[in-house]
């Protein structure tokens, strides 16, 4: 290994795969952590593209990732398993017994702005994207999370967000940096959950509301005592009321944080001010439903109509938001031209569409990338309508994002069937899964004619429309 | 006014006095900060090398800021008194009514190494030096102290410490940062800090020993509630185990930061770890005389023998301390010969003289510098020398720091006389006292021949254990 290598990372949230967001940065090296829930065929796509050096694994990925390292012949290395020896850290052992060479003479960090991660991320191509991420960058995000968080030495955050997740928004460093305890999560069991908070004093956590759901559904939480606060950063979706009134009376506080793997997780955030404490669930509903305001480390987040002017601060007018300064990644790897269409204007392009309150604040109203965010997860919308549009009866598919209270989004199907051709929702619903990972299957189908443009584009904001009524009547 | 543009303040720790930290800034000007304590000539010398282009001042120090301003044609405004006009923040409607033009368009700050303040130090010369400070520096050390201090939005930051003083030690810029609380103190009035601390909840304040002697001494202590602990970060000397005790019964938790205002305030920290709590006063207070382990924003602190190599942590063997990276200053205003000189071998020299102990932390033991830090203040040797030196009784005047558990250390002065000459203690302390500010004249005189190397020099090194001797038979 030398700087500049890229080494990637399948494990979930183990005391080496925290080690590895230090160890690998501090020779120079450059993490690329993998959604532990991807396919061979995926982390394969990945390690080829990113040109990987080597694969370092837990044991519950092995298989997928050993399958995928030696598909693209590239070396594996998978972590002692807690039977075998408990939460073993010997990766460096295992490195020296293979006689890989780490020269870390020649590789320490010599710029701020070289890259420290590269994580991929659905865009709105099938393909993921290789994001860059720079020293500098996560540097300052990373400071920015602990003033956001209002982490300190006497802090205990539990890992529930997954680490491979945009290095965890940062909070990988951002723990360290604060002198708080690290609490890791191999995965999230909700009785492992509790137990884990109440044995660490727990203070903070950060999630999507996928897993808040599963905390205040699981008996444990009878256990849990409610006075010790803990301070949860959701991200991913806004917080229902009812989802608010129950963590309140569980005792969690709630930060809604905004942000995408190419701003290196959180650039706003939007917290209850001490005074809102008292009002109701509706109202602090709509309060944390906005993305806030700036994260103190980001630079610039504005909100631009088409004619890359500020849209005014009237709760009405929608403008895309668009982001500069620090927080922003170096550009997609070897995506030249991904790359210069997210920087047009010399500003990056989120694709997320929003008003600017009165109060300086932010919040998204709709959405002009084909992307959808399930717990926390990016799905492209074409990746899903490619394997459709692979079925013999459908002539056209159109997915968009359908607002889920428990996963954010869910993918909404809608379908225009072949002349002379009959196809139902479970007949698609097991294609999509035989194709796609199953967190990517849409949940909802619905069939008829799509609206179209007068040059034939199907109207995918009518769409989304639709799936918001749509799913609003399911509940 | 506009971007390069110095901008002088002489005042208290007062709204305006905080608000010029921003407001100077924020147009591209760079803000000097003057000590109060200094007199006209001082003031003068200062704004004349400066290149001042206005001076602010609050109406304490009125007077003294307006000769000064008047002898160097420098324009002089002066803040609304609080019996004028109570909290008065009106500085701008001041410069609006005088025409001055603050072309806001013209000014923004557009590179982060351009220079933000300028601090004038007593060194090792008479003439004080002017320290340039830049954004980035500013900026980093500030949230280092947010991190170091663990401030958030909960906490109260009381300000007895002056803010003309290295800008507070950034922590102007800091408490803001932390969406903390600035509470402003004019001046230490020890019933006012206990008055205020009750009525803000106040957690964080910091501040030279002799501030905490002021508050120990005085009757309001009584009505101080030791339950809600108070973090009092100390600079300037080691606690004794005496303060440290009083110190805990009082409810206030020590932090022992070093720094320079080279070095943008704290570039190292000492506190007591949570298993040391349990320890004694005699044992706290050797662990809080460690000058400690680097700043989380401090690039890099070393100390380094004579052949510029690490000495061992071995707590014995002395080297200089040295700085480097990006709180460290970027030089001394229009005083290349001292800049080059500070900055030999691309390290900043501190001139402290310190051991390393086996944990990381470091301990200062001697100074290279003929400097004494009496009650936080930089004072010159040189300049007291200089003093005594036009005295007709004095051959020869050697100024040292003798350890004082008040101040810290105060100016000890050995003296040859000539010979057929007479003179006593008395009689040179009010010769110093009209030349020099009060605080700089020496409180211990000492007769007889001064030790000298074989080509004449003084041998300061000798004087300085004589004075640690004669201070300890003192006490």
């Amino acid at each position: 290994m030398q700087a500049g290598d890229v080494v990637s990372v399948m494990a979930g949230n183990r005391p080496e795969m925290l080690a590895a967001h230090y160890a690998v940065p501090m020779i120079g090296a450059v993490l690329n952590t993998v959604n532990t829930r991807l396919d061979a065929d995926a982390v394969g796509f990945i390690l080829n593209h990113a040109e990987s050096r080597m694969v370092l694994s837990d044991a519950a990925s092995r298989d997928v990732a050993s399958l995928a390292a030696k598909a693209k012949n590239v070396q594996c290395v998978v972590f002692a398993d807690d039977g075998e020896r408990h939460a073993s850290l010997d990766v460096l052992d295992l490195l020296a017994d293979d006689g890989i060479d780490i020269a870390l003479e020649n590789s320490a960090v010599v710029d701020e702005w070289q890259p420290i991660s590269l994580n991929y991320t659905s865009g709105t191509t099938g393909d993921p994207k290789g994001v860059v991420c720079h020293h500098r960058g996560a540097y300052l995000n990373s400071i920015g999370n602990v003033l956001a968080l209002g982490l300190n030495s006497r802090s205990a955050y539990l890992w529930t967000l997954p680490m491979f997740h945009c290095n965890g928004w940062c909070h990988t460093w951002a723990v360290t940096a604060a002198g708080a305890l690290h609490v890791c999560l191999d995965k999230v069991d909700p009785g492992v959950v509790f137990a884990e908070i109440a044995r660490h004093g727990v203070t903070h956590m950060s999630c999507a509301p996928v897993v808040l759901y599963m905390l205040l559904n699981h008996p444990a939480r009878e256990g849990h005592d409610p006075a010790r606060r803990v301070n949860v950063a959701m991200g991913g979706a806004a917080p229902t009321s009812t989802l608010i009134n129950e963590l309140d009376a569980l005792g969690f506080d709630l930060t809604h944080l905004y942000g995408l793997t190419e701003s290196f997780g959180p650039v706003t955030m939007q917290t209850l001010a001490e005074h809102q404490n008292s009002i109701d669930a509706a109202a602090k509903a709509v309060e944390l439903s906005k993305q806030g305001v700036r994260h103190i480390s980001a630079s610039r987040v504005r909100v631009l109509d088409d004619a890359a002017k500020d849209v005014p601060a009237d709760g009405v007018t929608l403008g895309e938001i668009v982001l500069a300064g620090n927080t922003v990644m170096a550009g997609y790897y070897r995506d030249a031209e991904a790359t210069a269409a997210a920087f047009l204007n010399d500003v990056f392009h989120t694709g997320d569409m929003a008003v600017r309150h009165s109060d300086g604040s932010i919040e998204i109203k709709d959405r002009s990338k084909d992307i959808i965010i399930s717990g926390g997860e990016n799905i492209s919308s074409i990746e899903i309508e490619n394997a459709l549009h692979q079925h013999p009866a459908v002539l056209l598919a159109a997915v968009v994002a359908a607002p889920d209270p428990k996963w954010g989004e869910t993918p909404y199907a809608f379908i225009e069937v072949r002349p002379n051709a009959g196809v139902n929702s479970e007949e698609l619903k097991a294609y999509c899964r035989e194709r796609l990972a199953p967190y990517k299957t849409p949940r909802h189908f619905s069939f008829g004619e799509l609206p179209k443009t007068g040059t034939g584009k199907v109207q995918k904001f009518m769409l989304r429309a639709r799936a918001r009524e749509l799913a609003a009547g399911a509940e």
